[in-house]
């Protein structure tokens, strides 16, 4: 009989993780405030729960891929939350990106619980995600990911072994979001830079993916903006967000971080502006003094 | 019989071009003020010049690939300068990293001199000029390319026509290096939280390399910081100019580049530390309360 396993928060991410876990033959249990996208996982063959704690009764394994901490702690602690429902050795898998610290403290009231968990924050954007194939940056014990190493390896490509702490994950997985998002700010100034100067928007890309200056983010992100494309992939939000938790980790510790202070503002700068719904990319059109490419 | 071409300026990039040079069958003058330089690669096949004009008499190509525009200037039209002793309809090729507005009045200068000129800054590194395979981000006049064809293609693999301005390829070049130069200070950042955080290095750097984190100069530049070897290949006092070059063009225009300015700062803050002759990754030395990793 295939194993239960369960996906709360369907969205870009948590969508994919879940096809890819019927698609590995998992019978699999979802939750969303969404109607309508719970609607469409079940014509697939998911099944439908009204609560985390009614998909909690059923699964062996919890995957967690909501926004963050404070919709973390809901549908686990919360009323109708998944962990008093879950039967004891379940593993709870906490992908939403979180601060450390909060992921150490969630990882001992799981274990309180009688349950396991590993702190396992992903990346590699939607389509890794459908396709099974994400990076997961995980930590946790032994126990857990034994009791899951299945479920892992149908949702990603390449899972990083972090340590046994709690927390460990979540803090590469910070790392790595400080320079996802000064690398999103630094490719809009390189871009409205060169609209500035007069430079071909197409040709510069051209050179500079092509060169030393160019980084995962500066591909990804500024065909957005030469098709003049903000539709949400990853919003602004995300990273005044994201920033924020990596300046607040630092912050803890009295460290300073000049580029990620920098590059925060300028999120932050966007979404104050009326950005933070659009794709991360329109960072850009907080350079004042330049005409940007339209839509194609 | 063998083209005569010569190189101005045997640093780390000058000495692989003039040896690609060499490869590709050219007669390959060169001048450089370090004579110890010069005696290896005249030992190689090489012929010497005691100076600029001396090499601008034989050459129909000339590459100037000094550190900066002050030294573009004295080797073509100092005292001795290169420019004066050339054959009309010669080639002076610049691929120094110099502000847009310099390679314009640059290119006037050599012009009314009834020369042809390049506007042709490189880049790839010391590797890449070894083995005739840099990017080159040139613009200039059609007659100029005519002339030089076989010797952009010895030195480069790939040649961007940026157009007949002179300055649309420094334009490009310094937004590469506003890029490059953000990318790495980034890079130290990330390492310095890492630190901070108890993150073992070498664990991030795997991480990181697989992730939408990533960068050229991330995967390039991390390596130097866990070896402990700052023996400088690009010296941190580069990007204070290169940096300085970014900010003195948008300042023309009024245009603000927050995380340039921010970069720039760091890059200072290391040189006044001490660390301006060092490989530019000890940037990451700027930051307090951690232990960088010894050398291996």
């Amino acid at each position: 009989m295939s194993r239960q396993v369960g996906v709360i928060g369907l969205g870009a991410m948590g969508l994919g993780v879940a096809r890819s876990l019927l698609r590995a033959g998992f019978r699999v249990h979802a939750c969303d405030v969404r109607e309508s996208v719970l609607d469409a996982f079940a014509a697939e063959g998911g099944m439908r729960c009204a609560t985390p704690a009614e998909l909690g009764a059923h699964c062996e394994v919890v995957v967690t891929l909501v926004v963050n901490a404070a919709q973390t702690e809901s549908v686990l602690f919360g009323e109708h939350g998944a962990v008093a429902a879950m039967r004891p050795g379940a593993v709870v898998i906490s992908s939403a990106t979180v601060a450390p610290e909060f992921a150490a403290q969630l990882g001992a009231r799981v274990e309180a619980a009688g349950l396991l968990m590993l702190d396992a924050p992903v990346s590699g954007g939607a389509a890794r995600a459908a396709s099974g194939e994400m990076t997961m940056m995980t930590s946790g014990p032994a126990a857990a990911y034994a009791a899951c190493e299945d479920v892992l390896a149908a949702m990603a490509g390449k899972v990083y072994r972090l340590g046994e702490t709690y927390g460990a994950g979540s803090k590469v997985k910070i790392i790595n979001q400080l320079l996802a998002g000064v690398h999103i700010a630094a490719a809009a100034e390189a871009m409205a830079l060169g609209l500035r100067e007069g430079v071909d928007p197409d040709a510069l890309y051209d050179v500079i993916t092509h060169s030393a200056g160019n980084s995962w983010m500066f591909e990804n992100r500024v065909p957005h903006i030469l098709n003049g494309d903000y539709t949400p992939l990853s919003a602004v939000d995300i990273f005044v967000k994201d920033l924020g938790l990596v300046l607040d980790t630092a912050r803890a510790s009295k460290f300073p971080l000049p580029l990620s202070a920098a590059a925060h503002q300028m999120f932050m700068n966007a979404s104050s502006s009326g950005h933070g719904g659009e794709d991360d990319a329109a960072v850009v059109k907080i350079f004042p003094g330049i005409t940007l490419p339209a839509g194609r």
